[in-house]
């Protein structure tokens, strides 16, 4: 029979009703709401709590209530890893007493035995008080009881706000109900905000005559640091498989001199813990690291779990893979194409213990390298429970670790990736490209509790991909690609040189790039005048000087009377730092509108203060009012307004 | 190391995750969904499996895909109580090998090692087959292996659907995933369909001179059968204190003769196990019960933990009541007001245990004496645990009770009473009387978690709430809301004779009625030329020809272009029966306006797909076409139309 009178109910953020940590990073401010309620009419106070999951002490702060029975509480943490939280509810008989009481006074009603009560009420914490805390208590009951004085003067002391937090810090909390415990991670600020610049090693060399190596990367570092990124993303460095090589342009066979997918992993020159020969050796590697740390970089590998016909397991390990009735290996397929030149590990196989093993070794084997980044390549195609058990296992050794779900799938497919460990994911962002599109995508990104678990990383092209809106849009669709991405989420990257020097020219039938680099190598020249380099490196600029923009809380959409603008707002909700981001959609015609903003989600307090918006595109500042105010855009001169928006004092 | 690789998340019907029951009635369709799905291309099956908590073997029915990865399965119950489900999900290689076998086949590629992998797979299942599967497994098996014929030839048999059930009712669903366990509670069917009708025993004499007795209600249970109400529901039927008895009009002080209200329960005469001596005895009590069986009628009995000051609880057990520094009991209050006759039980006192089993007693005593439904007042100022463990138990003991919840409090509240166990719930019905205010709360009440705890019971008016609506919005308010409450949710009910008798004036000041019955005797002519029995006849006449409005499934809103026309329609999902309501919320004057309906919604499968609407109201038929119908209602007529909806064949 329990005297918990306090219902907590929704609590938020839950993943799965807690059965998944909900993702922060260190820093952050987590907000945490739940419903909080009694019976009758008593007035309640909630706080939560929270802890490294073994530890026996709670640290807590209070909540406060917001509307219909909803709580909420803030803290930060500013340790990696586990934790969890639970959320408290008491009845305040104090504050309970101290509410009725005023309302007593006020009707000229209050009588002795209406004060007895609240000194029977300081009586109860007395014991538990401070020597300093209790010596104000007693003095607030003696008040209380001294029928000398008037009823008012005998209260107004023991009614004041101050005396309930002194009665409130005091508190047993008899009967207080504690809900169940939830898990949170927190992973290291980049987790939370990157800036990604993907290249391929190979085609970075000067000479044309030779392909590229670490060596001619590190010549790179320079450029790409100066475009504003922190992390450099290399598609996998192992050893190209020889069987069965696929050649330019997808050729199902390659021709001589064929350099080869470097998805195709393994040859007799080694697997997923070697590095191809021809990009140099492991110490090469190591000063790649090193030069990128010189440089604000860091190293983002890309692990791709499968193997070319010729990679070690296949011989060492024929049980992790899959056997066909003749005894062949089974080789990739999508019925009816046939990707012989790829073999899939076997997530049934009976040694799946040694399979596991063999694929954390691999991780393990980078980590000890120096990399802490891992862009995971297609990790729909293996089983859920090895990524839990993998990225869990690493994670709690190596709680600095960021792993990048790439999965282009189904969205239920893709959240469970990130609720069951990825700290990043890609999204379907390349392709959408209309305003009811983009609303509504990242409404349920960042306004559904999928926010709780899911950090999106937006990718305007990668080497799989050249959307049509890229191929046929011209330099509008790319700048407006590169503001979206780049303002929309705070974790974002660009597939380059391609990006920024505008290739749009896609094999016949294929949303990919035509001579793609992922079958041959390639040679850039980075300083064509039409690079865009400078508006990169503007836009990055833009996103390190606003803290709006390094997180993905405080999201808004606004809305704006033209289908081709497209206008939202993201709040910091630590430094109040705003920034309104409107963008034609439009990659060829000026457009324009009149907004109609959501003041509140802009920090605006009352409709007719003024406030500047200062474009940070553009340049340009101006002073609007309200609601309603015009916007014009020339995708020829820039397809989108940055504002960063500051109120004049109220 | 687990080789589940279905996840199965997002379950519904799911009740705070699965901790409290969702509720269901004997006979419903109860339509259990999951996101399911697993990593990679494979095909998957899902069942959904229940039995009774701690039976050892599953029943199950199969589930199906919808859009996104969701799947839906139904199944029916028709046993009372408690029950378990979870869903089960597997990946069902055979049919991917079908899939993918099928599309070689047609792009010509399908090679004999393709064939054998089918062979294979059924090999697998052999062993678990029945002697007449095994038979026709093996010749299938052999088909696929009989090299001498074409790979058309044969896969065509193995490749049909019918193959691809009959391997998979044998397959050992080889790492399913298993759910975890939701609890349901079935009820009887009155829980989800009920018609009330409230009434004062003491104001049924047909002799102004005397009050009303049981036998008088015995007398009335005609009338209220004509009109179609299957539920009695009594206010308090106990000992009315004597010690500040309110009198007339909610009067301080009662004069000489006033009887005081019902739910100023206990007296010398006795308490909550008594019946109040005017009206009769136990004996007569028990009359009463059999003659509503005899007229299809149900008696419901009010419950209202509290005490008046001479209720005997008080004397024998003054530990369940809170006591004030003076030792004197407290009263009930909301400050600054004082209702000295009352005494609120205390539900943190020292002996829980012994008011908790009196307050269950109290269900006992009156389950015993042939009562099954209970409604309980102001169940929102007595501890939720109270309830639980209460009602619980009362539910396990006797599966076939219904509690409705008299709560109109914050809603969070309300739905937490509904969580715990009411089996229904009174609502806001009253006070919605704006278009967007119904289409909120019904959306709120039909379209999300909401509905799988919480059953609506909607009262136009109770001896409490005469709404402003009411006071002085005519017979056209009157016949609005009836139809409203009636038709929106399965379960309504209305306080007469005042609501048929259209009583609509107030006490100066309060939304409650002038000479309110709860603080004395009232005699009623029931044969006024105003009265609305025929309308609320033909309205339960209405609901008790169609399944859709005995269930609050299949909701859906309209829309239509009038702001005073309101729209919706339910459909049983057994049956198809559809009805769909057009509310003209203007009490005075005609409005018109053209629909844009959901289609679908009303089972209209065909854009151009005639249908008869027919009004139960008003009598007529329209043959419709499409989303957009003019509809035109007089107050004056009829403020609604009830359409049943019968689509013509297609």
């Amino acid at each position: 029979m329990s005297n918990r009178r306090v219902s907590i109910r929704a609590v938020s953020p839950s993943v799965d009703g807690g059965r998944y940590p909900a993702k922060t990073s260190r820093g952050e401010t987590i907000v945490v709401e739940a419903d909080v309620f009694a019976d009758s009419h008593d007035l309640i106070r909630a706080a939560v709590c929270w802890r490294r999951p073994g530890q026996r002490r709670w640290t807590e702060a209070p909540m406060r209530p917001l509307l219909n029975d909803r709580w909420r509480g803030e803290f930060v943490l500013d340790d990696l890893g586990r934790y969890e939280f639970r959320i408290t509810g008491w009845i305040d008989r104090f504050g309970s007493w101290q509410r009725d009481t005023r309302k007593k006074l006020d009707a000229g009603v209050a009588t002795d035995v209406d004060l007895a009560i609240g000194a029977e009420l300081i009586d109860d914490v007395l014991g538990r008080a401070t020597t300093e805390d209790a010596d104000l208590l007693r003095a607030l009951r003696d008040q209380l009881l001294d029928t000398s004085a008037d009823a008012d003067q005998r209260a107004s002391a023991p009614l004041s706000p101050e005396t309930g937090e002194l009665v409130a810090r005091n508190d047993e909390r008899r009967f207080a109900t504690a809900s169940d415990r939830y898990p949170l991670r927190v992973d290291r600020e980049r987790a939370r905000f990157s800036t990604w610049y993907e290249l391929f090693p190979r085609s970075t060399s000067p000479d044309p005559a030779r392909s590229g190596t670490f060596d001619d990367v590190i010549d790179r570092l320079p450029y790409v640091q100066a475009l504003g990124f922190d992390v450099l993303y290399l598609p996998p460095i192992h050893p190209i498989g020889k069987v069965h090589r696929k050649g330019r342009n997808n050729a199902v066979a390659a021709e001589a001199g064929d350099p080869g997918s470097p998805w195709a992993i393994g040859s007799d020159e080694g697997g997923h813990d070697a590095v191809h020969p021809e990009l140099g050796t492991m110490d090469d590697f190591r000063r790649l690291v090193a030069a990128c740390d010189d440089h604000g970089l860091e190293l983002a590998l890309d692990i791709a779990f499968q193997c070319a016909p010729d990679h070690p397991w296949v011989r060492e390990h024929p049980e992790w893979f899959k056997k066909r009735p003749d005894g062949s290996i089974q080789y990739a397929e999508n019925p009816p194409k046939k990707y012989q030149d790829i073999y899939p590990l076997d997530f049934e196989t009976e040694d799946a213990e040694g399979l596991w093993n063999a694929l954390k070794g691999v991780f393990d084997h980078w980590i000890a390298e120096g990399v802490r980044i891992f862009r995971v390549d297609n990790p729909h195609t293996k089983a859920f429970p090895f990524w839990e058990w993998c990225l869990n296992a690493l994670l709690d050794e190596h709680p600095d670790l960021i792993f990048l779900s790439e999965s282009f799938t189904r969205p239920k497919v893709m959240q469970e990736l990130a609720r069951i460990g990825f700290n990043q994911s890609y999204t379907y962002f390349a392709w959408k490209n209309a305003k009811w599109e983009l609303e509504q995508y990242y409404a349920e990104l960042f306004l559904t509790e999928v926010r709780d678990y899911f950090r999106p990383n937006s990718w305007p092209n990668t080497p799989d991909i050249l959307t049509e809106f890229l191929q046929h849009g011209g330099r509008g669709a790319f700048v407006q690609k590169l503001v979206l991405a780049a303002t929309l989420t705070a974790n974002y990257g660009i597939y380059g040189p391609a990006f920024e020097l505008m290739l749009h020219e896609a094999r016949p039938g294929a949303e990919e790039y035509l001579d793609n680099e992922k079958y041959e190598v390639r040679h850039w020249d980075l300083d064509q005048p039409h690079s865009l380099a400078e508006m990169i490196r503007l836009v990055n600029r833009v996103r390190n000087e606003n803290p709006a923009l390094q997180q993905d809380r405080g999201f808004a959409l606004h809305a704006i009377d033209n289908e081709q603008l497209f206008a939202y707002s993201k709040r910091d909700p630590q430094s109040g730092n705003t920034v309104l981001v409107v963008v034609n959609l439009d990659p060829q015609w000026k457009q324009a509108g009149t907004t109609w903003l959501d003041l509140g989600a802009l920090g605006i307090e009352r409709d007719d203060q003024p406030f500047t918006v200062h474009d940070r595109i553009g340049g340009a500042r101006y002073t609007w009012h309200g609601r309603s105010n015009y916007v014009e855009l020339d995708p020829n001169v820039s397809p989108a307004h940055v504002f960063v928006v500051e109120p004049h004092p109220a």
